[in-house]
């Protein structure tokens, strides 16, 4: 399945680490196309562990979080609307 | 079409300005469901307009925006990975 995961974290006193965390799981599954937001083909059960790693650090009441599910991207045309040149370099 | 729109504004000194105008266009063609991200169904015209007027705040070279666009949403599950209840009051 394909799918696009884009955040939200609070950054408060926590919210540098829960970033660094959530972007690391995040980077570990997915490509990362934009600061927070991420895109690939995972099966079911790739999803599920990914889940489970997030929410561990996710904090559900102050933090978003948002997966878009497609059976595949056939369906779906990504169109960037500014330059497409490497803004995901905020983290090494 | 459906499509969902994920923005990143670079917060410099012109960013929140950027962010403001950019947010208030988008909301007036999409819903707002988390801080950077809007959906919802338009045609090729008004995303065309849409288009148009946001480039005019987007910084083509520090901000980013992406579309993702698709015939219809039937395609596509949304699912809320924290809770679902209001983070997109974070503009009146």
């Amino acid at each position: 399945m394909y799918l696009v995961l884009v955040y939200d974290i609070k950054l408060d006193v926590q919210g540098a680490k829960v970033l660094r965390n959530v972007f690391k799981i995040c980077k570990k599954y997915l490509t990362h196309i934009q600061n927070s937001v991420f895109e690939g083909e995972l099966s079911d059960g790739q999803l599920l562990k990914l889940k489970i790693e997030i929410q561990k650090y996710l904090r559900q009441d102050i933090d978003s979080c948002i997966i878009f599910k497609g059976r595949n991207n056939i369906w779906m045309q990504k169109e960037f609307i500014t330059d497409e040149d490497d803004k995901t370099s905020q983290f090494l």
